[in-house]
């Protein structure tokens, strides 16, 4: 550690906080996940990754695994102002694809959940359509199946699967003592750019682009998943989507192991952003959310 | 046709009826569904079952498919009065094992993407985790993973999947000229159950426990499922979750074929409800729903 003393304790990204702010009393997401997993995973043998890692896995085989993760998106919760529905549908899909991308496997097949508020129009069907398909295409997967339904929320659950050598997956408990932590890109541009929608503000939309399309069109980092999991160098994985700090403390913590953090890798044009609006960039990169990079820890 | 003239095209059940006159114009459920496969039935080769049976399937090897299956449960929609968060959670399980059920294929494992309105109390994680275990222990698959968030409704979506020989599905659109129908129950239960609990009537209540039961505590027909599979005997198979007209409507459109009923499988319970009650015996029976009978057909 030079010169930087970081809580990488989990804090709630800029938008959980807001969330959490309207809510009265009540369990937190992680607690109810901790309670539901405790109860779960009584009830059998160990499974090959722990209900905390980014996806399910299944030994079909002793050295082959089903790779399984399920991701949802609410409308009333998860779609900012200024976000269409097709971008919104085609995130859902990202989403679960950025949790392919950490553990380094192709996801090959899709089911789509979709709930949707009556009256649907055809409209919305197709918006939501061509999201999928569009990030289908990205990333080389399709949609074999589904469910739709009515609810009062706009529900999209996106549920991926893919195939994997167990020996292949990159694991978010492997992380050991003398590694380096390596990111796939700068951070910050999620809350920064979140920032901007929920200001909605046309100049400063206008002004970063960039930020605000890393919440609108972000991209999974899949092929530099399979190409880290191939290189056979990587100890621990996790992709970022909960934020930098919380996903840094999660390595440690399933690990084992201390982080130390000699400097924050934020992106630049947050640090203009944050210098014009007297915010901390550090704050802003370390405490976001929805930014689908990877986080790696690799033998120095 | 002995003296019956039935109309099999699809007919909403009861609840969906009810929820249909709530909404303003808009396209259906069926609709949806379709405009989505049209969409993305053109991304691809041709899939081993269409998008329109029970369940989702991918070919691992030429032989044997992974199968999966997603099917969402709605608080807002899906919940009857009377009916507690232990049984909703059971019953969304139920509903993925039934489609399991229809094809013959044992469902190994399952992902639970829940989501709640806040505040969640410990006791509401405690009563879904008790209903969902519940469901795993009777159909013996179990939870490997799934997500958790916050919506203003609540969603408990069940996934589930599992292994097969290609040549032992029981396909939805393999019916031939010649075979009988056959169910494993007498129908009519879930929808005058439902009547029952939407009524709020306690004396209604204790006089037919077994129709309210049919609502609260349904079974997927798992055993017959893979049974029937093995006997290798079926040459159509469905389960009834969407109403036993629906369900012989759908078998007779993919099958090509048509369908002659020369008596309606009616509860006696249904009966006698139905005389009480001044209902038609035989519309509760075939305009119901969520009731998870199977539906196949064999040579005669």
């Amino acid at each position: 550690v030079q010169g930087l003393s970081l809580d990488l304790k989990p804090k709630l990204s800029t938008r959980r906080r807001e969330k959490r702010a309207m809510k009265r009393t009540g369990l937190g997401e992680r607690d109810i996940i901790r309670r539901l997993t405790e109860r779960f995973a009584k009830s059998g043998t160990k499974l090959p990754l722990g209900f905390e890692d980014d996806v399910a896995a299944y030994p079909m085989t002793r050295k082959r695994f089903l790779v399984l993760k399920t991701d949802t998106l609410f409308g009333s919760t998860d779609i900012p102002p200024g976000m269409s529905l097709q971008e919104a549908s085609r995130k859902a899909v990202v989403a679960t694809v950025s949790d392919f991308a950490a553990k380094g496997v192709q996801p090959v097949g899709l089911l789509i959940s979709l709930a949707l508020p009556a009256p649907v129009s055809q409209e919305t069907v197709n918006e939501l359509a061509s999201g999928i398909q569009s990030a289908c295409n990205e990333y080389h997967c399709r949609v074999i199946g589904g469910d739709t339904g009515e609810s009062t929320d706009l529900v999209i659950d996106c549920i991926g699967f893919g195939f994997a050598e167990a020996s292949r997956i990159m694991r978010r408990d492997g992380a050991k003592p003398g590694d380096v932590i390596a990111v796939t890109r700068t951070f910050g541009r999620t809350s920064a750019g979140l920032k901007i929608l929920l200001s909605r503000e046309k100049a400063m939309m206008q002004k970063f682009p960039g930020l605000v399309r890393s919440v609108t069109h972000p991209r999974a980092r899949l092929n530099a998943g399979l190409r880290l999991a191939n290189s056979e160098m990587v100890n621990s994985s996790i992709d970022s989507s909960d934020g930098l700090a919380w996903s840094l403390h999660e390595i440690a913590r399933v690990s084992k192991v201390r982080m130390l953090l000699d400097r924050v890798p934020v992106a630049p044009e947050v640090r203009t952003f944050a210098d014009q609006q007297g915010l901390n960039p550090q704050r802003l990169a370390l405490y976001g959310g929805e930014e689908y990079e990877l986080i790696v820890t690799i033998p120095e």
